[in-house]
């Protein structure tokens, strides 16, 4: 090696040992015949010393004239440091330097290179390289590679067997955009890349490999958002002879098992609910509950009294900020205006203020009096300092305009603590959605989601209130992932599939062996799938799963440093069948 | 979940237990009153017994009518079984039932499902799913689990960050040929599957990352041969500061971990050959050291004797093989035509016996005294009982054949044993390689190998003499891994490129990324591959890679069970901006 220790590693109790260290220049200093060098790697950072006359006179000057980044080895003996630094594990010593080498040079680099820089985000793109070698940045792969091991290790120690499956596979209509590549070989043909591995791990089941688990590239050709890539990584997962309580059971090990590891920190119960109640109580099926601030239906109360906004809602939605009621005017202007964002696009914002007196203030005193107020505030559980926000209108919109006026109020009151984590299964979510763009059900989950027996009666009367065996794991607002207990009967199957509007001849050309092979004696069997970059950003506490992956793309799907996708020869185009046409 | 035990752990201690089984029905056989189920998962086989008057008459009666890869769950007490097999872990026991599930009926396979099937191999691979339920077939994936998890714990235990790298990059004219993905957002540009993650791996070496792996997914677009698939795992590596033996040693130790942890052997020393050698002694740069019979040049001894095949030849080369003095005339007249067919193309074979008695006899006896032959024996090393063949002609057609009639003697002595490894360092591949078609020199191992400094003036005098600092490893003549340290310097880098033949405009915008990130402080580095699905199949002992893949492509490129490559819709196209233009 070209080091016989790494730049982390030395203490005093390595006093005198002769070493050899190599690594980059992160700054260098000289005063009065004295130079000092931080040496940095991967490990850590140690201080370079060279003094006049202790050292050849080139040598000093060579230490002198290193720039920033230059790659550097360097041979001397640990001696005590005069002015100790106790903020770096290394900070009690330094190297005498006796030998110096410059291993390579570096131009000075666009942007700083230290845990606060000066680079924009497309010029740490272009240079993702340069911005990897950043600490702040490198701890995000280093917790990412821990949480792979620790994956597998989990898994393997519970018998799951680690199986690859095919990237090159087939195009279905059903689902996101598909990635697809032509082949050569077969002209006018192609292969799809998987968006999932769903139809493979369910063979498998078939296949009696009765625990399969994958951390795998998935890919979807979607429009772009922030917290979404082309390609993206899925610990995938699927077993047999289970229920659904199996499941959560282990993959709640599975969580578990990372919070101490990863982080040293012991989850408590995990707690469950119902579509059905996240929906009630938060508007939302992967609600934040790290704090309460539950819905309160006010219709009964705060209808018929002559204010027409709310006698022409269909609902009336209250949540109680505790402890808000001392929100200025400016403040509560300030969220007035928020809610009445396009974003959000509620029509304005109703509030009451629970003084310290026992009285009431809101905005809609004119229609309201005292023990009207007093009546809201109790069913909504407020009390003295708190304040009552009320939004009303349809139904649906409602219900999303008070989640994100929740979140909102969580994150302005504090409650929203990233070192907190508060993990919720998600149960019980509806087999199918009616969308109105095309006029038919889609599965929620996918198609191979099993509906719930109880609910089976249901199918052909009121499909969308048809239960599926379907799970989210949410934590802090964060869905990280989903499963279900799948169709594993070619029946059940067939009829899903006429459910959702495909022909008989559209599923038999698209799924016929998945149906084919639930003749041949499948296992009863239900899996479920993590967000893998997702994961990785909730347990390093912050929201862009872009920092967690190594090389991503931009938002246009561009990847920037290596300037892809491009043109491709004409030679190649032929070779694969193809001619460009493009859109106008 | 649905059973309370496998059906591989029950033993005589657990004699009494109430237990729940759930499997496949592998063989129900009946007898007065009296039947028997095999019950199969993953884990095992547990026999199941159904006793009349012990069960309900419609109980026995179901159990009689069982299919074949029915899936059932089975309720009842573990006793001792009258007629112990010893052959299986649970033979002590049975399972006397006394309730019995039907959780999904099966059709009759395709094929047999038992360690010896019928099914012949385009049927199996349609029904994939179901040969992957025969053991011997599901055992190879178990051992590649096993491999995957025990690379990534010594991996992990050696510092090595497990980084991925992206799957959507840049198409490339070097190497082999692309697969690429139409972008639909940049119309008419294309991304491209990786090769390998070569570029990526340097760039992270550039970002200090020091030690880097993976187990990868890469994608070749090549026309397929029996060990060929269009996508291939490999185990990708990269270490920073580091010379060729650093990584050699490193290396060792994942193959000796492995070898202990998978295969519970000691690996002796691994040896060591150049490149030179291997070509001079063996004919071949993967050479099978399980046995010896080394290449002896016999041009001094064997020219100017008259006979004219041997004058006008190249190269004459002999191989000693050991105790086949006994070879038949048949068996000798076989091994000519061997030597004449097509794929090896020697034009003849000459033998030498070396008879018990001293005596030499030859296919050569008109041209060759005894006393000649004699001296072929001596430099052959051969002794009484043994047998020289030779070959003549070219250098390179000769040495080529010889290594393949040497593999050939190999097989037929018994001296490939596969329970036997032998891994093998090859060292200081030639750098470059002339192509005659092409009429240029290509990189023999990738343009990112640096030359040894020692050969850097040849470079231009006789670019085929320099030597790489690369290196193989081999093991029993496959190779299963490769590497060397890499350039790490604009200029080289810049010239490598240069003796390739790129222009330098085709450098720039093809590794222009990769140049620019050797001039902010590149360290030192290098790097190794392994074929993953290779290595398992030497582990596994077979020659087939596609036994060790879940769901692999035919020859053809494709996947018969779910019918992929295939047509993709009008409405995809034009959203690719493509069109189908077949050739002729």
């Amino acid at each position: 090696m070209l080091r016989t220790h790494t730049c982390g590693e030395l203490r005093l109790e390595d006093l005198d040992k002769k070493v050899i260290l190599s690594g980059w220049v992160q700054r260098v200093r000289n005063k009065g015949g004295l130079a000092w060098v931080d040496l940095r790697d991967r490990y850590g950072v140690t201080q370079l010393i060279f003094e006049e006359g202790a050292v050849a006179p080139e040598l000093l000057k060579t230490a002198t004239t290193l720039g920033r980044e230059y790659v550097v080895q360097a041979e001397g003996v640990v001696i005590e440091r005069a002015s100790k630094n106790d903020k770096i594990p290394t900070g009690s010593i330094e190297i005498r330097v006796s030998e110096l080498k410059i291993l390579n040079k570096a131009k000075v680099p666009p942007f700083i290179i230290e845990d606060e820089t000066d680079g924009g985000e497309e010029l740490r793109m272009k240079y993702r390289y340069l911005d990897l070698r950043r600490n702040v940045v490198r701890e995000k792969l280093q917790l990412r590679h821990r949480m792979m091991q620790e994956t597998r290790k989990y898994m393997d120690g519970q018998d799951f067997m680690e199986v690859e499956t095919p990237v090159l596979i087939k195009s279905t209509p059903e689902g996101a955009r598909d990635f697809v590549v032509p082949s050569r070989v077969h002209g006018g043909e192609f292969y799809a890349l998987p968006q999932s591995p769903q139809t493979f791990k369910q063979l498998l089941m078939v296949s009696g490999f009765d625990r399969y688990f994958q951390i795998v590239k998935c890919f979807r050709d979607e429009d772009l958002r922030a917290d979404r890539q082309p390609e993206f990584t899925q610990i995938d997962c699927e077993m047999s002879f289970v229920d659904q309580e199996d499941i959560l059971e282990i993959f709640e090990g599975l969580v578990r098992h990372l919070f101490t590891k990863v982080k040293g920190m012991e989850l408590g119960e995990i707690e469950r609910m119902t579509y059905e109640d996240a929906m009630r109580l938060y508007g939302n099926d992967k609600p934040d509950i790290r704090f309460g601030m539950p819905f309160v239906e006010l219709n009964d109360l705060a209808q018929g009294k002559g204010f027409s906004i709310f006698d022409s809602a269909e609902l009336i939605l209250g949540i109680n900020a505790e402890g808000a009621a001392n929100y200025t005017r400016k403040q509560l202007d300030a969220l007035t205006n928020w809610v009445k964002r396009p974003q959000i696009g509620a029509k304005g914002l109703v509030y009451v203020k629970c003084n310290e007196d026992g009285s009431f203030k809101s905005s809609v005193d004119k229609f309201y009096s005292q023990e009207d107020l007093k009546a809201w505030a109790e069913k909504a559980g407020a009390k003295k300092g708190d304040l009552i926000l009320v939004l009303s209108g349809s139904e649906k919109d409602t219900r999303k305009q008070m989640s994100e006026l929740r979140l909102k109020m969580g994150d302005e009151l504090g409650l929203r603590d990233k070192s907190v984590y508060r993990p919720l299964w998600v149960l019980d979510f509806p087999l199918l959605e009616w969308d109105e763009e095309t006029a038919r059900y889609h599965a929620m989950h996918h198609p191979f989601t099993s509906p719930k027996k109880e609910d089976m009666e249901l199918l052909d009367k009121d499909p969308g209130k048809v239960r599926a065996n379907a799970y989210d794991l949410v934590i802090n607002g964060v869905e990280i992932g989903g499963g279900s207990i799948r169709i594993h009967d070619k029946e059940t199957q067939q009829m899903m599939f006429r459910h959702l509007g495909f022909t008989e001849e559209e599923a038999q050309s698209q799924f016929g062996f998945l149906m084919e092979a639930f003749e041949f004696g499948a296992p009863p069997h239900g899996g479920i799938a993590f967000g893998f970059d997702r994961l990785c950003a909730i347990f390093g506490g912050t929201d862009s799963i872009r920092d967690y992956i190594a090389f991503p793309k931009n938002n246009a799907g561009r990847d920037v440093m290596i300037n892809s996708p491009s043109s491709i020869s004409d030679e190649q185009l032929v070779e694969l069948s193809l001619d460009i046409k493009l859109k106008e």
